[in-house]
């Protein structure tokens, strides 16, 4: 049986994780591939820190050079988490010819095109399926099942630990810092949250998304991101009340010929399916024209199905091998596409205001609405405290232009602070 | 560029997608595949119908021999419905070394093991993507994605005619003779529910899920099959008291080393993913021991979205051809597994009752379930009408042997009727 040596780099949770789930299920991949993957070599940074992984068999080393110039190694894991260093290994050992999977979604959002470029002239594949939601295979899935369609939004729960703080704010009732709180001692957010809570990890997932959805290559400066540090429990509660769940949403949409993309909380009506992903769970729902709604739901991050779709990714790479068809993209689709103008751009949207209570504050906040020809779909006011009301607004379509105009005439009233000004997805 | 002509075999809805989505997506396909995709022939039963689809430069015949010998055609689609026709044809064709892609659950539940030979024999590819759950690209996903997993859980509502009743039932409170009306005006049920309201098409689909999740042949006989024509209001209500929706649910599970299969009403926790799935939607929940819970949620059926399915196996095999790596199976994973005994198969139930309202009539019941040594989670009784009384009981986890024991008890206690004994998954 032909041998197939693996060389990975890095060996923290999903490197671990595709130790154990390659030996584990040696005898399934060998019936399907026809070869036996060995991982020969794994590059570490600490040689002396214990593991709790059987690595029997395998060499540990901290020279990247072992892998690169083995001529053995075939395919390698990248799984180190650096976008600097990981693009510069990456780029030697596509030079060198080795085929790479990687889980960065990071180094895939901000150099996939030129690394995607240099795979090609090199007849390596360059694979990253566990870089867009862990354990669901939505990158492939694309590729395959949607080719034949044209694929007319993707919009996703694609962040684990920002689903599972709104899920616990919804649940428990608890402020943002208390839900945050919880999820850092269960290990599901980072002593540093900040890419995950403003949105920054979904963005680059979204990045990866639109590529493959719509062809189009969109830069992280291009994309407009928002996060849930700011989400007040009162909104979730008010939003519920009118029947939708808040969630941090990645909305990528062909409008006409344009694009849009973006990251940030959003109002989805309780009976459709993204309502219903609860805790640290991803979804993504892609809509097609032929096809209609499909949605993809699974484990979002975690040892073992990250390691899952880096080994689904390892055995397409074996396939490519045995037949000889290495070298073609990932995503063949490339397509040149706008970005869509803000005028161009329409939904409904949730409005949530700190007024000072003093008569005359309505006025001034429905001439605001009706300068930019925007109009209500429902208004209620409730006392917040002594000296201050709570003004909600739910509106009919408008424009990002519109949006943006009432957000800042709102914020130029005196005594009138605006809490939220999130989307709203239809019914 | 390369032209591949393709022949198609029966013009009905699925048919009539196919032709259209080709023609549309003409330019995205070939941009992929590098190849031109062409329908050069189509064998239909009657050809003077008038067809609501445009058939520019293709050829209409009722000679399926015009198919079979043309040497110009490399790739057919077989949409035309019946078992033995469909099954003598694709037959020929393999023979005469034709790729083939079907949507015909029933032939590939039923001869698919033999044609998936026969076609390897033949170098020739054998698809069929549009045969479970329409629009959901669910075969391919299993094959390519859990490749390095161990499934050990294939659940799902597959059947899109009886969750759209089931959830009539449930949202309108309606009987299911009233849902079942109410579908077949919308076109949702056929005239003739039998295939659908008994459980036997989703039955088909399960037989070819569980070839793919666990490489295991099982025959329709093997299968216990229940449907929903028998599922009261009552008992719907009942459950959502309780906290559950009640689903028509396709399981195969792997128990230890062997597998059980069944499709029937189920009792679903309201918040798990499968009991938000409404109306005509399908959904599959795939448990792997890696990878934890995915779902693959959509369409189950319709026009378009099931030509998508029949698209993305067109392109598939238009890959294989430009690469000479044509047939090899659909499904490569394959094992010698037996059927679990019910001894074995453990779930908790969901009784229902109904008592003629006498002194007694209880403590026969509670005799019932001690002799199989199963115990209650609750009991509720209610009045039915002026001489009976409803009873309502959820179990602890007990066995299909202790299950079915229970049943005959009460079936055989004077004035006690079983109208419903559900499987209950847990929270």
């Amino acid at each position: 049986m032909r041998v197939i040596k693996i060389g990975v780099l890095g060996l923290g949770t999903v490197g671990s994780g595709v130790v154990r789930l390659l030996r584990d299920h040696q005898a399934k991949i060998s019936s399907i591939t026809g070869c036996q993957l060995e991982i020969k070599t794994i590059v570490v940074h600490n040689l002396t820190k214990q593991r709790n992984v059987d690595l029997a068999g395998i060499e540990l080393t901290d020279q990247f050079e072992k892998v690169l110039h083995d001529p053995e190694i075939e395919v390698v894991v990248e799984v180190m988490g650096t976008v600097d260093t990981a693009k510069k290994y990456v780029e030697q050992l596509l030079r060198a010819g080795k085929h790479i999977i990687t889980a960065n979604k990071d180094l895939i959002a901000t150099y996939g095109a030129e690394l995607a470029e240099l795979a090609r002239e090199n007849g390596c594949d360059l694979f990253y399926e566990a870089s867009v939601a862990g354990g669901i295979p939505i990158l492939r899935t694309i590729v395959n099942s949607f080719a034949a369609d044209r694929i007319v939004e993707v919009k996703g729960i694609v962040n684990g630990t920002t689903n599972y703080i709104l899920t616990q704010m919804s649940q428990q009732q608890v402020s943002f810092a208390a839900a945050l709180k919880a999820a850092q001692n269960l290990g599901f957010a980072e002593p540093d949250p900040t890419n995950d809570v403003e949105g920054i990890d979904a963005a680059y997932k979204m990045v990866i998304l639109t590529q493959f959805a719509f062809g189009m290559n969109i830069s992280m400066k291009q994309l407009k991101i928002g996060g849930i540090s700011d989400v007040k429990l009162a909104d979730i509660q008010q939003a519920k009340e009118l029947g939708y769940n808040i969630k941090l949403l990645g909305i990528a949409k062909l409008i006409e010929d344009q694009v849009d993309v973006s990251v940030g909380p959003v109002l989805v009506p309780k009976d459709q399916p993204l309502a219903a992903v609860q805790n640290e769970n991803n979804a993504v729902l892609v809509t097609g024209a032929a096809v209609g709604e499909t949605m993809f739901y699974g484990p979002g991050a975690g040892e073992l199905p990250t390691a899952n779709s880096v080994l689904s990714d390892i055995i397409a790479v074996t396939k490519d091998i045995v037949l000889k068809t290495t070298g073609s993209r990932f995503n063949d689709f490339q397509r040149d596409l706008k970005q869509a103008r803000p005028a161009d751009v329409c939904y409904s949207y949730y409005f949530s205001l700190k007024v000072k209570d003093q008569p005359g504050q309505m006025l001034k906040i429905t001439q605001a609405m009706s300068e930019a020809q925007a109009s209500f779909h429902l208004i209620i006011q409730s006392e917040l405290d002594d000296q201050h009301a709570r003004i909600v607004m739910t509106t009919h379509q408008m424009s990002e232009a519109q949006r943006n105009q009432v957000v800042a005439a709102f914020g130029a009233l005196k005594d009138v602070e605006v809490v939220a000004a999130y989307k709203v997805l239809p019914e």
